[in-house]
């Protein structure tokens, strides 16, 4: 196999007209889409309904393309939408296709890989908790064997889609004498995303089993955390959807992945480790020729807890006419883009357990030559 | 002479508990400050009232702290207030002195030189057309000798206070049987901003008075703009004021500052050319001895009327809940830090002739050894 | 013919399951739905994509309930949907219905008559100017026919939705070498606004055509203005599309329309002077039984342009946190939910030319008992 | 003693002048003022500065009036500032006399009294539980003591300013080994607002005592509620600062005081019931002779936490872009000023155990003829 990324702006959240340019000129077989990863231009909140009006026009724009049904789509392709285009970030589809590799391509190295896999649906009572944990772990170890990537240290990005707590759904799990881990459904998201986090950093080897005995833990010791998480909740499902992003020798092309954690949000370094693992150099702003080969940034971005950044006072938390998470996806967007020289960036916020705080993971996409990525 | 800068971490906007530490430790000297730029925590548009109270505090205190009426401060120090801490920004003050250099010390090269002006009284039928722009234009000049600055190539900050138009001020005008610029309050803000901000242009020889012919080239035609200005529009006042800050032969200290021009909101390359003036390399993000030496950054943020940044579409100008002055100032303000590896930014908007569209003025003051700032 | 009106609630804005409901139990005919108008839960400002999202959701479920393709649905049936819940409003539709009336009804009075028309497609040069003005008036008339109203005094309500100027319907206007009303593309929404209200004016002879001498009347002689007309700008459309609402002997059913002008934001006699034209008495708020007779409540909303109300400073237009329209929105919302007693009104802003400044018009549509509605 | 209320429009959070003319004609004296209530033009959440810098200038304003340090006007006079001006409502002070009756007036019945008390000082443990419950309790019967009221039916109104725990009050209290109600700060504000609420029901027996075995039914059990309690937080006191306001025989003067619960945010029948409590009758909107006998309206607001208001979906706790509470005192202020035909009404918001869910207290003060208020 082979994998595609496809980097498309968006003129608006329901604008698939670059998508439909694709598949017209052949670039983008729409039966091969195995994941859309979109940056819309909503306040990235409760009340973003970019988000589900970009999910709806993708779906339709991509069923009529491939024949199948709206529903069949749904099934058979991940798509997860980040909200927030704070600063100068550009709204962008990030479209992911797993071809065949054409017959003869010689292996030049551990490749891009992509695998998805899904855990049972979860009881309201679960989310939030080991239960949640520990099947996403186990979701994010089938993801791996489907993308044939064979170790944890070649996972460099791991998105998960996870549930949330609705009050129907407590009222529910209530009505069979079971509490859940919150009745507030929007602390119920931070759960879900941080559980799901947890999940990934067991999978991977970054967090003992031992450090997690109880529901406890989950939001509060954020000591924990993934470096190659990226967890986002939604309305819309019960279950975990994970998609793992890794390199393979099972795999062919140009496209490799690498990885870095920004350790806050002034953290130029990190870029300049995860493209340097991809045998690309920056000093200051990436130049025209590394710009080319980049074909995906994918970065977290949260407020400090501690209302600091490297001592000096931010005001994100404090602001109650700017939600601090669009704060933090603008300034970590602004870092970003004075490095990558682009503002098309797909960076999201909602940071639990990914990450250190204030800082989060990094991940780059990038075209190689004949030797391949580096060791990480 | 000898300027010195002072850059003091604000915790409310009314803090001006750092100002009165230094002063009580000898650090400053209440009697020679000459100005006090603030970075305030508000939304930096018209119902930002974090920009009056930082001001009332900060007279107050200076008032105080040397026995002097608030009216006597009001009018002998220049109190500039930028609100929007967008992103990561960090609220702070920039306090200006103006000392007697001790004497015996040697001229080690052209220092940080400190120059101030006031234009008359405009008439609102004045405001934002050209009368205000040559005016301006004298102010500057009378600025630069005050600060014994010699040539224009020597000056690299200009910092304009200028009145706007209020409903009063118009109907008193049009009661005499004159017409305004505009009818609009918030628009005379931008008026008047550009026409001070052209009238730095006229002074400094980077527009020629050939070029304005008539009023009507205020915020119509962007190819005319200044490199060093940075301007902007207040209630309290009907003049303009001016900072001048250059290099000077006749001042001493261990200050210089240095400018450049950012071409986008992504141009770090300015913010290195601005270093390097000062004999300050940096490849990536400055390191501690870098930023050891860096006493003041200030910039100019504005999203781009086009609609994009390097060819990709941004949000800002579109966003009818967070206005686009502050996503700018997040911006930029996070390409800065990333550079500088700090967040106590002086970035400001409203950038109406100051650098080309979608870019803006950049100065760095910064600590020299023995042979001061290089050529520009 | 008769008319019914549905007034369904929205959980979202694609919720479109009250309207499924309503389709399943035969309440409503999906083949006879004329228009559906909307108020969506997003900030009714430029970024506001939830009525595209609600006109998206609506259009399917309307196709795939009557047969239809979306294109056909589209041409046959009025969508408008108008952004802001602001306050207490709650989202809901409001589905209009035309149906043959059973025969041997007989005629109680003259009853709810519902009419659409549509304009040729506009030149961009044409936008905001008077011959949009002109080609309204000329579809109101035919709307009026339509509904086989016969007397502009049985007209109460005039939807009208209009198009916008964009970047490239400027450049297409340019490159024919002409200028359009405005190079601004917002300040066009209040201008197309602005020509279609005053459309409405000349042809209900509220303003007669010798006070409409230029173009440049428009959005500037605020003394002209129309107590029925609702316009809303969209960039979907080049033409203006025009649905008006009236009393008609030649409609049968229990519901008759009746209106009054608001004078300024706290006018509760308008709502009562609305009421009582069509019998319901209300002394405070009204009572149960006059609530189930009321159909809808149609209002348009703005903050008056003299910053005052009653000579109170209002805050509205001096707010860069939120836009002014949200304020009025939820002040307006707020005084007629009062009297109403009820938060399910369509409460929209930009009221250009209708209504006097900081007032509005106001259309409340009521199920009658055997007399019908009373004169005006 | 006779009681005075001036409600004076501000034209700025810093506006005094209203006050210095008022004071400078006589009409105030400002060596009797006891209290000043504002409504200030911030988001009313966490950075409003503008209760702040309001603060600020009205104590600078009635210090130099007086004669009297900023300190000493700070200890002898209540500064209470409310956040909002939502909607339309309009930014105003009122500022509360107690003066000496001139002799011989005769008593016509109860008259307006104010009293004011403080509690001791809380520890951090104590904010948010029932010590701080039971001081305001005493502090509130102290104030009535203080006012002359005798019986608690004769209170209509008890204003409480409380402290709120910051980071450094919480690790005080760390250090000495006690926990505190939350560590969250702004936590801190619902939960110190609830208690002072439930302090001031316990002292009118509104609750019980044995209402209130635990600190676990603060911000828990929200059906026990206070009619007549406005509590607000603030970062500057650690005290509660306690103002009654009632009817008592042993005042004189011109006002009296009365209340009534809102049960949602539209019952308007509360605002009639207060009016008829003072001999004022409303049908639709209080006209002329009514409107100049209210000296002022004091109203709490907050969204439901049903998410309904009467049934209907309002979308203020989902909203991202508006806090909920900006939503809240847009609704009330609207519903209130449809009845009052006045915007200059004091809707504050932060109603925990202040009037039931959705609802909130709501107390008018209106000049009397000779007959005094009804009884309630």
């Amino acid at each position: 196999m082979q994998a595609a990324v496809h980097r498309l702006p968006a003129a608006a959240p329901d604008d698939v007209s670059t998508l439909l340019a694709a598949i017209g000129s052949g670039a983008i077989d729409p039966a091969r889409i195995v994941a859309v990863l979109g940056k819309t231009e909503g306040n990235g909140c409760v009340n973003d309904f970019t988000r589900g009006f970009a999910t709806r026009a993708l779906k339709d724009a991509v069923a009529h393309a491939s024949g199948r049904t709206y529903a069949e789509v749904s099934a058979a392709v991940a798509f997860v939408m980040s909200g927030g285009t704070e600063g100068g970030l550009a709204p962008h589809w990030l479209v992911f296709e797993a071809r065949p590799a054409p017959p003869g391509d010689p292996a030049a190295g551990p490749r891009l890989a992509v695998g998805t896999a899904m855990t049972r649906p979860f009881l309201p009572e679960e989310v939030g908790r080991l239960p949640q944990v520990e099947a996403t772990a186990d979701a994010v170890r089938r993801a791996m064997r489907d993308a044939s990537i064979l170790a944890p240290a070649d996972v460099h990005y791991v998105q998960v889609k996870c549930p949330l707590l609705t009050r129907a759904r407590i009222a529910e799990a209530e009505a069979r004498g079971r509490d859940v881990a919150t009745g507030d459904t929007y602390e119920s998201m931070g759960l879900s995303r941080g559980a799901s986090a947890l999940g990934v950093a067991l999978a991977l080897g970054e967090v003992p089993a031992a450090a997690l005995p109880t529901d406890a833990v989950i939001c509060h010791d954020f000591s924990l955390w993934s470096a190659r998480a990226s967890t986002s909740a939604g309305i819309e499902l019960m279950e975990n959807q994970v998609m793992v992003l890794g390199n393979s020798a099972a795999w062919r092309g140009d496209l490799a992945i690498g990885h870095a954690v920004m350790a806050d949000a002034l953290d130029v370094g990190a870029a300049a480790a995860a493209l340097s693992s991809l045998g690309i150099g920056v000093a200051g702003q990436l130049g025209a020729a590394g710009r080319a080969r980049v074909a995906a940034v994918l970065a977290k971005a949260e407020p400090s807890r501690s209302g600091l950044i490297r001592g000096r006072r931010h005001t994100m938390l404090d602001d109650s006419d700017i939600n601090a998470t669009r704060h933090a996806r603008a300034l970590v967007g602004g870092v970003l883009a004075g490095v990558f020289g682009d503002t098309e960036l797909f960076v999201s916020g909602g940071a639990e357990h990914q990450g250190p705080d204030g800082g989060g993971p990094l991940a780059v996409i990038a075209r190689q030559g004949r030797t391949g990525p580096q060791a990480a």
